[in-house]
């Protein structure tokens, strides 16, 4: 689990708001979309930054065969789905017929200063029908979970990665929401995600947003070598015997 | 999330390594088998009973109906999945021909005195192909979530349950057992679940299993009111903007 979020505080407002009548501010039209297979290069590249900014690259084995292997392997909300966030200085046209699974949104931020993306040949969009310039600049990744108390299931949200250059405009919010209102629309009961108890920031985003921060609960986690040990007794010891100690 | 088994010590030393030659012990037999459908009825009630042991009947509000309609839903282990503990003072017979998803998981416990299970009537199994009594005694209730950083997905254990009168024997570790055994078995990454921070003795048992408490994280989530909330604003607000403040 790793979502992390630069918390974007409410969006510039409108170049209209200011006295100079003259329109300064410059429009940056935002997309937020299903992924699809093409977009795993992207997705891996964004993982990588992810662990680079939570500064635990030492846990990322992740690669492209291995993301390829395991996602898109369901339909999508029924199990891991991502929304692919893109940006482009030119409006998006809308969809050419009604999606089967999810109706992309779109939102239009005005910024006083043009953004330099250093990055926007690496993260050029696989998305040929726009007919101008996009780039991906960030994504979030969400599967089911299931509350036994509410008796129903909710999302779970894994990552929620915003691209450096383009934080503090919004779009981790944009990401979000769009993972909420999808569990609305399906008639789910909560959405859950994690944070770091240090990230002072991030909390009060999260609690602004009318999250709730459990306070009492810990992760358990069984994984790597800890999973290797017991893939090795697993060949000799009955699977009840496993955890003895 | 409500993991919570009250932890269980290493079962009772065998009375075959007491000094007495006489056999003493009476032996319990237990299995872990996938649920089905027909489950549902006890499944509700062990979910109220951990409810109540965990002082949150005020968060309970599924029903039978809320939960077939939300379980069972996809083939076992690609999405919510459930094993029942069942119990018998006689052996189990050999499933009659090999289970498509999961073979049941058999154990002998031996017992220095018998159990006195006051609700033995209400959690009789469905069972009928043993021929002779068997008691569902827990559940575990589990499903895929995904690592990023591995690339892989692992289990996300939700609810790990045993009745009361059949705590401290082992079965909540044959339960957990039987999900990581299935994870290793899949190539998963990891098995995930949470526990209360004041429940040392649970944070000592899964210690003692090989598992990380992850100390930093912190659970956020959107339920209840807040999501109403959300719902009445969807109708009237673009999503991006529901979580302005």
């Amino acid at each position: 689990m790793a979502a992390a979020a630069a918390p974007p505080p409410a969006p510039t407002p409108a170049a209209t708001a200011l006295p100079n009548p003259t329109p300064t501010g410059l429009p940056l039209f935002s997309r937020v979309r299903l992924a699809t297979p093409s977009d795993i290069p992207h997705i891996h590249k964004l993982i990588h930054q992810m662990a680079v900014f939570e500064r635990l690259t030492h846990l990322f084995s992740a690669t492209e065969a291995s993301l390829s292997s395991t996602l898109f392997t369901s339909p999508p909300f029924q199990s891991f789905t991502i929304f692919i966030l893109e940006l482009s200085q030119a409006p998006f046209p809308p969809s050419p017929s009604p999606p089967l699974f999810f109706s992309p949104i779109t939102q239009t931020t005005t910024l006083d200063l043009p953004i330099d993306d250093p990055e926007s040949e690496t993260f050029k969009s696989n998305d040929k029908d726009c007919g101008f310039d996009v780039v991906v600049g960030g994504f979030v990744l969400f599967f089911p979970n299931y509350s036994t108390f509410l008796g129903k299931p909710g999302f779970y949200v894994e990552d929620l990665f915003v691209r450096e250059c383009y934080r503090r405009k919004g779009f981790g919010k944009m990401l979000l929401s769009a993972v909420a209102a999808q569990a609305v629309k399906m008639g789910y009961g909560r959405v859950e995600w994690v944070v770091l108890d240090w990230n002072v920031n991030a909390i009060k985003f999260y609690e602004d947003m009318g999250a709730k921060v459990l306070q009492e609960w810990r992760i358990c986690r069984l994984t790597g070598w800890l999973f290797q040990n017991f893939l090795s007794k697993l060949a000799s010891t009955p699977p009840w015997m496993i955890f003895s100690v």
